[in-house]
Order: C-alpha cells, then structure tokens, then sequence
C-alpha cells in the first residue's frame, strides 16, 4: 500500500495520481512524502526508474529487509535504515523502516504498520505546516524522534526485567535462573550492537555534512543523538549488571550447596561418635566397667548425651553449624 | 525561583526587572548571571523568544532534567548539562545544572538548590570584581570548579567503602558481603561513565575553539579537566579494587567452606576406626585373642587410643588437619 | 589450466592464444578475464613479465597462498586476497582465491575449483554483457558477492551448531560437550578474525580512492561491505552465545555433582542414626528398657522409623532433599 | 630552600640575590636553573610576579603537590609533573617534582629531597658546560632521564616479587598469599596508570611541537620515552602474570582442598567394609558359618584383610588413591 | 670482530681499510654495508665521529642492546632494533640486530652471531648484483625478510606445544599441566608484545615516507608487514587456545576430583544400609524374627543382598553411578 501527501506551501494534498508525483518531484518544490507499506510489486517499481530513480542497490537492500541500522549517501540522496524496537510477548523485536531523504522528498519504507509512522501521520491533519512545513530532513527527525522516544518503553521493561532477576538471585536461585541470565544476556548483547549502529547512523546525520540534511536540520539530529547515547549507556549499565548477576548467581548456587552438604555431614558427624560409645559396650568381653552395674545403661546414655553436646558446641565456636 | 546579577563594571546590580534585563543582554556590555531555580513556567519563558531566545531544543532538554553531561555549541551560546555527586544516606545522587553561556550573560537552571552555586552567590557580594569581573566563561569556571571540588568528599567516601569492603571479605565475609560488593561495583560503574562524560565536555572546552570562551577561560577550563582526569583514574582504581574484592570473596567463602568440610570429615575419619575395633569385639566368636584376659577391655582401649593418635599424626603429617 | 574471457564490447571470445592476449591487454579496450586454476609453472609464468608484468611479491604470495585478506595497490593494478568459507564434513575450510585488477582486466588465481567463480562462469554466455560489459571493477563485485554469499550457509550452520550446544549443555551436559565448545570457539574465533580483515579490505575498496576502481564500482562494494559487517556482527554474537555456553556448562557440571553428592550424603545421613539405635540394643547390658519385653524388637523398629522419618521431613524442610 | 644556578656561556654561578636573578631572567641569555625544595611562602612567591610570574593555576598545582603527570604548555613556558619511584621498606612510594621549562630557564620544585636532582647538581661543578651548557630543554632532559632510570630498580623489585609470589603458589599457598596477590596487583595497577600518564607526557615532548624545546631536545626526550614504554611494557607484562599467579591460586588451593578430601574418604570407604563385616559376626543367629569354627576369627580377620586389600588395589587402578 | 662489504656498481670488495671505508662513505655512491659483531672498543668507536658520525642516544643504545623493536628517523639515517626469534632447549631468546640504514649505507650490529645474516653474506659472492645491487633499503629488506622467515619455526614450534597441551588437558590433566601453561602463556605474551612493535616498526617502513626508503623499498617492506601481522594473528589465536586450554584444564581437574568423590561415597552409601541390617540383629533383644529360624541367618544374607542391588539400580537410573 502506497500514501503520499504533498506539502505544498499552504496546505497537504494527500494520495496523488502518478503524474501529479512525477510533476511534484520534478519542480523541486514543495515537499513530498511518500510511505510504502507491505507493497505491491508495482508499487515497488516506483523506487526505480518509474518514479524516483534510485539506485538498484538501495532498492534491493529496502526490499530484502533485515539490516542493520545505516546509513549510504548517493549525493542526491540519503539511503537510511533505522530500527525501532518493540516489545510483545514472545520478546523484543526489532522493527526496520528504510527511508530515502532528498532535498524535496521523504520515502519511508516498511513492511508492516509502524506505530512511529502512523502517529506522524496522525497529527498532519492537525497541524500540516509543523509536520511537513519545515523540509524533508525535519520531517525524518519527527519520525526517528518517535522511533527512538519508543525506545524507552522497552529499556524500562529490560531494566524491570534485570532487577527482577537480581532478586531472584539473590532470595532463591534456581536451575531456571541461569536461563534467564543467558536469555537476558543475549537480548541485551543483540540491543547493545544495534543501538551501537544506530548511534554511528545519528552521529554521520548530525555531524557529518551530508548534503540533503540543513544546518537546522543537524541540530535536531544531534538532540536524537544524545538520546541514543543516553540509551547506550543504559544499555551498557545493564549488561553489566546482568553479568554481575551470573557472577552472583553462581557464588549463591554454590553457596548454598556446600551449606546443605555442611548440615549433612553435621549431622552424620555427630551421631558417629555416639555409634561408637555404643560400639564399645557391644564388644563381648566379660568385665567392662559400668557393664553390671545396675545403672550403667543410664550412665552411658548420660555419656553419649554429653558427647553429643559436647560436639555440638564445639562445632559451634568454629562456626561450623 | 530566578535571580539575576548585573556586573556594569564597577557594582554588581541584583533582581533586575525584566527590562533590565532584556536592555543588559541587548547592549552587550557588562556580564548577566541568571539563576533559574525550580522556575514557574512564566519564568521558564524567558528562556525562549520573552528574553534570551534560546533553541526550543536546549530549553526542552533544560526542563526535562536526567540528560547525561553534555554540551552543544549553539555559536552564539554554549548549552551545557554538568554534574555534581552529593552523598545523603540513601547513596550517591548526581545533581544536575544546565549552564548557556553566551558572551556577557550566563544562565544557570537547576531543580532544587545547588551548594555550589550557593557558594559563589555567598562570596559575590564581598568580591563582586574578582567573581563576576572576568567574563562569563570565568565566572562559569567559578561554578564548575566548586562542582568538581565536591566529587572529592564522595569519592573519598567511596575509598573508604571500598576499603572497609576489603578488610571484611578478608575477616569475615558474609551473604551480606556479596550484596555490599554487587551494589558498589554498580555505583562505580555509574560514576564512572558520568566522570567519562564529564571529561568529555571539559576536554571540549579546554581545548576546542568554541567562540564563547576566551583563551584565558580555556587554561582555566583545562585545570578543571585535570582533576576530573585525577577523578577518573581514582574511579578506576576503585573499580579494579572492588572486581579484586569480588574474587577474594568467592575464594575466601569458598575456602571457609572447604575448611568446615575438612573438619568434619576429619571427626569422621577418626572415629571410624575406632568403630571398626568395637565392632571386632562385637563378633561373637567364641574365641578371640584378649577377649576372656581379664585386662583385654583395658588393652583394646589402648589400642583403640593408639589409632587414634597414629591417624591424627598422620594427618597432621599430611597436613590435612 | 587457464581460461580466459574477452568482452570486445558486444561479444565475449574465450580461451583466447597469448598473442591475442597480450594484443588485448596493450589495446586497452575491452575487458579481459583470465582465470588460473592451479596452473602450471609456464602458466604461472603469465602472471611475470611474459604476459601481465606484475611485481614478483604479488606473485609470490599468489603461489604460496595461505595468506590473510589483504589488499595492495601496485598503482596500475591491485594485488587482493579473498577468502570465502566452505563447510564440508571435516570442519570450515577457508578458500582462498587472488585477484589482480586492472583498469581493463581481472586475473583471478586459486587452487582448486571455486563455486562462486564458476557460477559466473555459467552466467556469462547468457548474458554476456551484464557480467562483463560494465569494466573490470564490476566484475570483481560479482565474483566477491557471490563469494560472500556463500558465507551465509556457513554462518547458517555455525548457528544451528551453537543452538544445539546449548541445548546439550542445558539438557544433558557430558565431558564431549566441553571438548565442542572449545572447538566451536576456535573456529569462531578463527572465522572472526578472517572477517576482520575481509572487512578492512572490503572498506579500503568502497571508501578508498584506487586508482582502477571507478565511483560506480565503489557503491557496488560498500554494499557487500554491509553484508561482511552484518556478518561481523553474527560471528560476534555467536562468540558470545558461545562464551555463555561455557560459562552455563561448568555450573551445570558442578552443580549436577553436587547434587549427586547431596543424594549420597542425604541416604548416608539417615541410615546413620538408625544404625546408632541398633547399635544401642547391642550393647551387652543385662538390664535396658525394653530389652526384655515381647514386643521390644517391634517397638524399637518403631522408633527408627519414626527417627528415619523425622529426618526426611526436616531435610525437606530445610530444603536439603 | 632555595638554590640557583647561572650558566654564563662560560661558569656557573650559585646561589644569586634576587636582583641577579630577575637580571639573567630579562636579559634571555644564558640558562638559570631555580630549584625549590620545600620552600618558605616567600620563597614560593617568586614564582609569582615577584620574579617569574607564571600563571595562578600551575602555582597552585605546584603547592598542592599530588598530581598526575601532566603537561601544560603556556607558550611561554611548560608546566609539568613528573614522577619518580622510590621504594623503602613501607611500599612504593611516588616522588614528585614539578618543573618550569622555559627558552633560558629552568625551574624545579619539590617538597623533599630528590636523589636526582641532587646528582644532577653533585655532576654540576665537575663539568657544567655539558649539565648546563647545552640549553634549558637538555638540563631538564638530565633531570628526567635520571628520575626514569630510578625505574629500574624499583621495577625490578616488583619482578622479583612477582617470581617469589608465583613460587609460593605453586609451592605453598596459604591464605596470605592472596593478600599478597591483592596488594601487588593494586601496586601495579597504580604504577601502571603513572606510566600511562608519563608516556603520553614524554611523547608530547617528544613529537608535538611545544616552542620551548628545540630539534635537538626532542631527539633526547625521545630516547626517555622508549625507556618508558619499555617500562609500560614490563609493568603490563608483570600485571599479566599476577593474573595468572591469581588463577593459579585459586587453582592450587581449590586442588589441594580436594586432594584433602579425597584422602579422608579414602579412609572412610576402606573402613566401612570391614567394620560391615564385623557386623554380620555381631549378628546373634545361632548358627553362621565359621562361628563355631576353632579358626573361625582368624579367617574372619583374612576376609577383612582381602577386602580391604581389593579395595586399595580397585581404588589404585581407579586412580582414586 | 667488523665485517665490510662495498658494492661499486660491477662487484663486491671486502673488509675495506679505514679510510677506503671513509672514502666510500663520503663518496655517495655504491653501497657499502657494515656488519659488528660483538664489536672491540674501538671498532664501536667507528659509529661516532670515527667514520659513521651517529648520533650518540642512538650508539647508547645500540651498545645497551635489549631494546623493545623501534625505529628513530634521524633524517640523514634510520636507527633500528629489530628482533628475530630463536628456539633452543631452554625456551624462547630474542635476537636483536641494530640498523643502521642511510641511503649508501647500511650497518647491522649485534652481539653474537645472527643466522639471517650469516645467511645473506653467504649468498652475497653467488650473486652480488641480487643482493647489494638495489640500494641500502633492499639490502636492509633481505635481512629483515630471513628474521622474520625465522619466526615460523619458532610460532610453529609453539603451535605444537598448545597443541599438545591441549591434548594433556582433556586426557591426563596433572598438576604440572597447571605450570606448563602458565609458562606458556607468558611466553606468548612476551613474543605478542615484541610482533605488536615490529608490526609497528614495519608499517613505518612501510608506508610513512622515511627519506633513506624508496617507494620501491617500501613495496617489499609492506610484504615483510603482511608476514608480521599474520605472525601477530596466530600468536593472538594460539593465546586464545592457551587460555582456553587453561578453562578446560580448571573444569577437567574439579570434574575428576568430583568423580573421585562421588566414586567413595557410592561405595560408603551402599555399604552403610547393609551395616544397618547387621546392626539390627546384633540387637540383644531375646525374640527377633528369623532369629532362631535355622536359615535366618542365609535369609538375612538374601535380603542384605536385595538391599544392595536394589541401591545400586536406584543410583545407577539417577544417574550417580
């Protein structure tokens, strides 16, 4: 599916027939956006010769999807791939959206329904000049900056995630625990690589002197920018407290192991001592002391009760129990 | 909560009108210091196109507060976000100013009141030259100065932690240690991708041309830069110190551990033998050596002693008790 | 063996004597292939001054092979080495494959067949012009696509490899699987530093201005650039996920002894109490509570099993079992 | 105190009156060297207008002593902090000196005696046209040269304390030795971030084109600088090997605990059999095999010496024992 | 001992007096190379002012000897120290050679015989023109070249060794396993950080524009680089292995001792319950069943042996066995 608006001074035509695209196109006025939805093949033809001429390359690269985030700059105009991130309940999915951006026109390209775009969309209506008044370049920025702004949804959720797995750590591991740690360790390994990309594609944006992106244009950039860097660095935070976790995990498990082989072997140490006194009176010789006394039997018991005792607070000065 | 500073030269004129201050910052003379704290939104204002005209981007970045440091070069301002640690009870918190320095003004606007900004507005009045006499990009070196002069006191703190944290995992360590050891690597790691920032923007303004600073502010800006350096590598330092607590930690627990399980084991070990020498007597044959000799009780005692003694020497020996 | 191509600019002549090659180098025009396939020494001879004169080091290390990606610019040509991954039932293989570009001709040098050049090889008479009709550069682009499309299978499997490993070491981790691991990192590792260089190569021809590699052709390169990125970035993962895997085997092994020993302690510990009471009613004392009662024998039985059961639930309780 | 030194172009002249020396300054001939060493507050006041008039800022530096090494470049003057390593009976121990280079003169400032600038000045009478004669950048060079070769022995101690600590590991650890392994890691890591910063210092009087040091000069500073990175490289190097000292620790450690362990067992496993077998004789049936038997206890005592001898020798083949 | 060699453009003159020496040197033209070995005083002596005129921070050094690889540019020549490495019983030893190289000169210096240059005076009188007939740099190339030709024995020689030790880890891991890779490890970290410099040394020669280097040279010097820096990856991939190997030897040394363990206390958990049942019918008790039962005592037999085999199956389906 195709949507077009054209801005053309004073107000926002939307959906027009191809001629009108070729003449908007070529009089270099105005600005022109064009979004391209899960499209026909058809429709995908206008990315070449047909309408916009773009390179074949770019083209493909649009079509084949699953890149990471750059950015190529073919002088007239700037080939870019941006990723969003969202979160369902199978994981954190990343969600691509190509742009073309030259002087008079923006191309957004993606397969399905992006949030970032429709909100755009939304508001033209409302206020055209704002949204599409200001050239091609700040009409990326209104779409990255929603992109980015989406970011924080699942940074927070990661983060929820990350403290939630700290306390498990630390109140009851379990065999699953270590899962988690892995499985969180590889989402965020993955986000940290795309946003490093990402910060890369914003830096060329605001910094670099492309020639399809204003002086003004850059300044917003560079406002995007920081607040990739912002979520780099959150991200690098949580990596790190997530490898604490395993190295926390791993000191509990084993921690908590040697305590029950400590109770274990507690137990069994004290009751031997009490095995051999019993032992002792089991052997056959014919006089032993105590043995025909009428209350060696008693006395005995009180000689394996003070033994026991004995151990035990033994045991408890050295900290062993 | 605004207040204002003129330096005409020769005074210092305090709480100016909004004229005032629109006429100081239009005749280019003299230095203007605004404050905003916890401003009302009309005060806000004055930020953009009632006074000073700054880019919509930096007041939105200014009111939002939680920015990382930063600073952007706006040409005829400098937009700029700094930090200072302060230690309550709960932990370390950072509190952030954001500064637009221009030629001859300098606004400062914070949340909540800042001591360091307290400070310099204590010592205005009895030295209105030496403070507010040399230019704006001095008079924000006056700021950023006592900010930086206040990490000391926290990274002190932190030395002191770090240090206390050592001799416990050495003496005692305890679960307890491990979550003291988690939670300060994580405040380290904070505070030092804040001091990285940090740097980052000093550097910049020690050393890059931006037109707002004057060469004599920049050899100013450069000393500040190096104790932020010296801050960094202490940072550092402390990191190194807590990773290397961490693994005395998992060593020292696991070494008590193994120790209790050799104590035991050794109870154990001893008594077994002796278990085995009742458990002879124990058999009823009817002829055993010393079983019908009126003394062989007392005999296999001494027996009895003797394996014992001959193990604990042996271990001892072997070094394994 | 040799074959050479010859695009005259509407046809293609194949396997062309040496005085026509040499004729079609000295013109200038057209495009010339020629393909070395583990020559023979008069073959090799070609490559020095009977035929194309190229420095005695590039030939050298054409015939030695077994050398990193690498790119030299001899100025009126370039001397490159090419790697791409073949997987067959022994492990990856690299295969390496030379190239010298000229302005208006491509020698290509490996050892044995390589897939991605007979691919082209198969194209060619279909569509003559499309391989060979666009200059030199491009065609190089093909060769090295096709080469680094072929990675993909590689890479494809070395993920299947590395999802199975963690499954193995989280279901039933054995001795074997630590010797996988070890081998599957030093091929990631291995491959991981092959790509590096691939990269760099690949960088120097997009971004770098040679002398026969025309803007066109540079396009055509970044691109596969992007494609030896992303898989730069795979193999990194990959690294990672294999690093976790280790880090998940050694505490499933130890934590899997430990709980075989907590088992053994666990029977151990129980059986020793009970063996403390019959070791109690062997004691030759004439007189014990119960001794001479008629059901004294099932009344001490009772006993231990309620002992016995009293043990299992506190262990339970604690935990422990 | 206060000791100057005039090099004429013929003699050295020691210790001038204030006059003499603002004189030799203004006049840009000749070279004076001012050292300071623990100075009075007027004493210090000479570096300040009252003679030298250097900037605020390094003054400050220089009383507050505790820097990193550093270099400022006020065109007219280097501020720089450089250190030597002394080592007593307490540790290492950092010594600093500050130090003034300008086109004639040379300042040196310090709290305590330093070995070399003594020796630079114990050298000075014999032949002052080569300590002095050569410029104020090649004086310094002395000086400095010096402070790096005091390296040596200090970093030679450390290597020799390196080569015990790894014989202890493998010989004897005990539970000091990770302290011992604590404390020299966080040595090194101290001196390996001084050495960091005195590179980056010499390199910059090395390479970067600071006014006040000559072609010549350069060429000598560079000689230092391969001394330090020869130094750097060492302390990496040792740094590297008390990791490896560490791991092996808690290798040894964890082993000789098991080996501990393993023994006790031992023990424990080839008594219980016997002390089984003990027990089916204690059994009171009537009637068992051997009982009545005249040998019957003598026989009895074969079993248990077979059983426990199959079971050593099965415990051998095992490699248990 | 000095050995000389002067090519005139047809042939090649050895061991020239003194002041042919001079002449040849002043003459600027030829080639005339210079080779000490293990030089007397006053053969030293011709580096100075003698002959050579050297700069004396470069002679010092050349004299001190143990250099890390660097390269100084004194415009009228280069000074070199370059290492080959040698592999006798004893481990590892660096062979260093000093160069000097101007544009009709080159000097080599070192202490005790060098095999590579040995080698290209011993082609020198077969084929002078090859050798010395393409300027000092080439000549220095030759050299150079047999070095590093001389590293693969020694990489390859190492290879073997983690090969074996690999081996050793997985098969028959022993105490001095532990040793073995310590030493190796730091040996590997030695031989990194030398090819890390002479990798750098290399990339100097070979493409900054030192003055005494042709463009020719530095073709042949970026060859030498490519061999350096695949030294530099396999000594990167077989440090790797070593640490590798190191994780797998810490994994099979604690799962061997944990098999020990588990392999005593099997035995001790099978053989307890079965002392339990002895211990209950040495209970004194009058009446028991099976106890005047005439097969009680085979019975009894029977159900201990039940008992057992019963264990034994239950641990084995658990898997502890």
């Amino acid at each position: 599916m195709i949507r077009s608006f054209l801005w053309t001074g004073s107000e926002v035509r939307r959906d027009l027939p191809l001629p009108a695209l070729k003449e908007a196109l070529e009089s270099r006025r105005g600005l022109l956006w064009v979004d391209f939805e899960d499209p026909l093949p058809e429709e995908v033809a206008l990315l070449g010769p047909d309408l916009f001429g773009f390179h074949p390359l770019s083209i493909e690269n649009c079509i084949q999807a699953q890149s990471r985030p750059k950015l190529d700059d073919y002088e007239d105009y700037l080939y870019l791939v941006f990723h969003s991130w969202n979160r369902n309940e199978e994981g954190i999915r990343l969600e691509e959206v190509d742009f073309f951006l030259g002087k008079n026109f923006l191309v957004s390209y993606h397969v399905e329904t992006r949030p970032s775009i429709a909100q755009v969309m939304a508001v033209l209506p409302a206020d055209p000049r704002l949204v599409m008044g200001h050239g091609a370049d700040l009409l990326l920025h209104q779409v990255i900056d929603r992109m980015v702004d989406r970011y924080t949804v699942v940074v927070d959720a990661l983060d929820e995630r990350v403290d939630l797995l700290e306390d498990e750590v630390l109140e009851h591991p379990s065999e699953g625990t270590l899962k988690s740690i892995l499985s969180l360790k590889r989402d965020l390994q993955d986000l940290f690589r795309t946003v490093r990309h990402q910060r890369d594609v914003l830096n060329s944006l605001a910094r670099e002197g492309h020639g399809v992106i204003s002086k003004r244009g850059r300044t917003f950039f560079r406002d995007v920018y920081d607040n990739v860097v912002r979520m780099h660095d959150t991200v690098e935070g949580l990596r790190d407290e997530v490898a604490g976790a395993r190295d926390a995990y791993i000191s509990m498990v084993s921690n908590r192991m040697n305590e029950v082989m400590k109770g274990l072997s507690t137990v069994a140490t004290i009751i031997l001592p009490l095995t051999f006194v019993t032992g002792v009176y089991g052997m056959n010789f014919p006089e032993m002391p105590l043995l025909r006394h009428p209350a060696g039997f008693w006395v005995t018991c009180g000689i394996m009760l003070a033994v026991c005792t004995a151990m035990f607070l033994a045991f408890r000065r050295k900290g062993w129990v």
